[in-house]
């Protein structure tokens, strides 16, 4: 077992907090956000000390419907402005962008021309090769980069080390750990976290964390990832997301030392904002549907269909799970 | 740091589930749960392979008046034997003594006449010297014994390890590492659990831990000190317990890879009976009021009355924290 990067006390600048509330939340409820809460949160971030905000996908409109989505699947460049102008706030924008369901060569105008900071790339395992090449493209349009590789806990033996030389290889700026399903807990979590950063410091890049709640360890993968050097963060207010959704915001600032986060300023929006939104039939959280995937290690649709019917038959349903598997 | 023992996927024969379900989460209905409850959460702890089952608290009934709760605030002998008979099955039987409230010398039989097994001390560091004084009188009538060292987040320098030594010399089984206020981080619940494990494991006692949920830890906390060498482990089905809560059984039971332990005979409870209980208006589990209070290391109190009013102000609320501070 490594040592720790610090302590409890520790202030660490190298760490990064990422507010994914729009993206991951997006997923609960087709990005249709008001104007009015995406500006509220842009506001409460910046107080907060949040450093990057994630304001959706750029999904290609001609894959997806706009009729069926709001806004922040596509994230247009007029969209983030209409928030943000010219964020003259220390707050970056991050988008996200899907290998295979974005066009990357004709949705993304230079960095010059653009109030985007970041791009995060997602990708399977198997399409690293597609990944890079848009991280590539990314790059010389000026861009931060990171690259989430999802469902990492299914992967086969020696894949992880493959893609981690590659990716080292790359331009991309950031690695990221993503615990797809809610699997690891917190000393596989560490362990992982050790792999990556021992591919991603050689060469001078960063490693970050994005967690999912299935089996309540979300906020404590974060923590524990954070201790061994991961240092960019994805947290989402209330931990909204799909399914089990994420590490909660308000958990780790509460957490963090360096004094320029402020939890003070994110309650507010939670009181104003999330509260109805979750008042109004916006669902995600941990539930025991999604524990039973996240302890099984396999991706949560059944347990979102579980949820979408409306159902309680607990004992059915992990009985099919089982069946199936 | 110390090395963990065993991995993620040793079975450690050493481990033994405590279910506190109607101790802890009595305190969340005055213990008032049905007589049809109890039997079926005993049966489904049996089959899930629960190591222990704590049935209530011994309250001293010239202290609090029998009208105003349920019968597991005194778990009188005829009682528990109404509902386990002779209890022949391998779980055993435990009940909670506190510290000032309960009549130990005369409202204990000696074990030959008791079906019970284990007595469990409560006390704050300050009241160690009791605790030890009804501990040797529980070890002399024959009881396994163990102690609950309440608060220990607040105990000033050197006490614990005063406590810690003190304990070593009695005749007590079982010390029990307690973060009452849910205020612990893996990180030093680990550290903790490795200063009670070198007090005790070198006068061959064994260490539990019980865990609070203020910050979505509880289950996290439980298996990082089980992977420092914890051995008892408490838990309650769903969590549910005074304020943020416990560790749930049925993370806990997905975690544990001993085949001994089975998750679905719990999930039928929770259907049936769980469910159902909160639907009823009993209220519990991890909200903002509660991480508040753990973050800041401090007792749910105010947390608790801000739930019970019905209170939606979380800025406000916690504004009063800080003054008060």
């Amino acid at each position: 077992m490594a040592q720790r990067k610090g302590n409890l006390m520790t202030v660490r600048d190298d760490i990064k907090v990422v507010d994914a509330t729009l993206r991951d939340g997006g997923l609960c409820n087709d990005f249709r956000f008001t104007e009015e809460f995406v500006r509220t949160l842009y506001k409460a971030n910046i107080k907060c000390g949040v450093d990057y905000m994630e304001f959706g996908y750029k999904a290609d409109p001609d894959l997806f419907d706009e009729a069926d989505y709001g806004p922040w699947k596509f994230c247009r460049e007029e969209d983030i402005r209409h928030i943000v102008g010219e964020n003259i706030s220390d707050m970056k924008i991050a988008v996200m962008a899907d290998v295979g369901r974005c066009n990357f060569r004709r949705d993304f105008l230079p960095k010059s021309e653009s109030v985007i900071d970041m791009v995060r790339v997602a990708c399977y395992i198997h399409q690293i090769p597609s990944a890079i090449e848009m991280i590539e493209h990314f790059h010389t349009l000026g861009y931060e980069t990171a690259c989430n590789i999802m469902a990492v806990t299914q992967a086969g033996g020696g894949q992880i080390d493959e893609a981690l030389a590659m990716l080292a290889e790359s331009s991309v700026d950031v690695i990221y750990l993503v615990d797809s399903y809610g699997a690891l807990y917190p000393e596989n979590a560490s362990t992982l976290a050790q792999t990556y950063l021992a591919a991603a410091e050689r060469v001078g890049k960063k490693v970050g964390f994005h967690a999912h709640n299935n089996q309540n360890l979300a906020f404590a993968n974060t923590i524990d990832t954070l201790s061994r050097g991961v240092s960019y963060l994805d947290t989402t207010v209330q931990g909204i997301g799909r399914g089990a959704g994420n590490c909660a915001t308000e958990l780790l600032l509460g957490f963090l030392k360096n004094p320029k986060y402020n939890l003070y300023s994110l309650l507010t929006f939670i009181e104003r904002y999330m509260i109805p939104l979750r008042e109004s039939g916006v669902v995600w959280g941990y539930d025991l549907q999604y524990m039973f995937t996240g302890q099984l290690n396999r991706h949560p649709r059944e347990a979102m269909a579980f949820t979408a019917e409306g159902r309680g038959d607990y004992c059915e349903f992990y009985k099919e799970l089982l069946d199936v598997e």
